[in-house]
């Protein structure tokens, strides 16, 4: 059974234009690789209620949700309770990971770097051979830092527990205005529904105009909507495919 | 009266990792040099409730919202049906749009290339000199290609009009982990409440290890804000201002 998807940003430096987001196109095309279907991202702001909101409203929806951002020690950081609040969940404090902090942060941190121990009620610290701060997840919620080498290492760890039946692809560059093979786009559309077909017209490349893209989990049907593509698109006008 | 913005980026493309979203990221900083604070970005697939569904929604929660993508002549370019069907309205066809498509694509083009001329009811393509194809305004919501070229060059013909007050921004770069600031900032942003206090950890950089942003329309409040920050923090760890 194919999976679902959705990636939640949460940072106002994202959305003040001050950073920006790496990490979904990472996990973008890593959920892609590995047969997910990805079917949102959205980037909202350090606020309590919006993350409950998104993150509960995204659980509902999706197979997986993937959070990055505000875990950290500092005012901003709220991720945890946020998540915690959207479940109707309370916090409780990991001493794994309060220890972790204290050895990190001296003996004494303040109250506000102590608060990246408390965890929702029932979330789990993935046991990853190494790794001193692994993935948390709640539920079918996975939550990662925002700081791209951080989360890149932490999903690269986990990654194959998501794998499922792959997409295949195929590629068609063409050296014409996209509406030249609008028509023929859509009659493969309109009878290979099970087929995905993209058309996507670039400004900067120097020999061809639109790179069309099929795909499918079905691979036997992605090559007969692709040879019947081929067959409704003028010789002259295709540069190569992929 | 300071405006709120969301952006909706639109495109399977996006979803699929086979493109990396830049026009959120240029959305952002336009909008933060204007003044508008941007609440959310959502990327959403070519689908036709959904889209429905999010612009709808947005355009009741937000001042402005800006859409990318699913404007062009091929079959998943249905960006102005889903926000028609958003709003409950019908689509019309545009004569002026009519006749640019068939001088671009020749006399006789497709039906499914003529569905890039059908505009929602009460849309208005918006006058800008020497501009053949402008930004189109359906209520409060700006539709936008998804090409970065063409979405910056848009963008930019029309920025003027979302001006609205200020954000004014003052930084500070600490060579220290963000737990031995944490206090001093958790102090800082209790007392401004109007002040929006960021902390970014960053891995790469040679001379610092975290950056502080403070931010707030109130330049006043910022300074006093700033200045009390600079007062709690040890001289030895601070980089520099700016």
């Amino acid at each position: 059974m194919p999976k679902t998807a959705a990636i939640v940003i949460i940072g106002n430096e994202i959305l003040s234009g001050k950073v920006k987001d790496e990490n979904s196109h990472f996990l973008a095309r890593e959920l892609r690789a590995l047969g997910v279907a990805l079917k949102e991202v959205r980037v909202i702001p350090d606020d309590l209620r919006v993350i409950a909101g998104v993150v509960a409203e995204s659980s509902r929806r999706f197979d997986f949700v993937f959070t990055s951002g505000g875990i950290g020690p500092t005012h901003d950081d709220i991720t945890m309770k946020g998540i915690a609040d959207g479940f109707g969940l309370g916090t409780v404090t990991n001493e794994k990971l309060r220890e972790l902090i204290e050895r990190r942060c001296g003996h004494e941190p303040s109250d506000v770097v102590l608060r990246m121990a408390e965890l929702p009620e029932g979330a789990e610290m993935m046991e990853i051979e190494g790794m001193s701060f692994p993935p948390v997840r709640v539920r079918n919620v996975f939550i990662f830092p925002g700081i791209p080498e951080l989360l890149r290492k932490k999903f690269t760890a986990i990654r194959e527990m998501f794998r499922c039946e792959p997409f295949a692809l195929r590629c068609l560059y063409v050296n014409e205005e996209e509406c030249f093979i609008a028509g023929a786009l859509d009659q493969v559309a309109r009878e290979f529904r099970e087929v995905e077909i993209g058309s996507y017209p670039k400004m900067n490349e120097t020999d061809y105009k639109v790179l069309v893209t099929m795909e499918s989990r079905d691979p036997g049907r992605l090559e007969s909507a692709f040879n019947k593509l081929l067959g409704l698109i003028p010789r002259e006008i295709i540069v190569r495919t992929a």
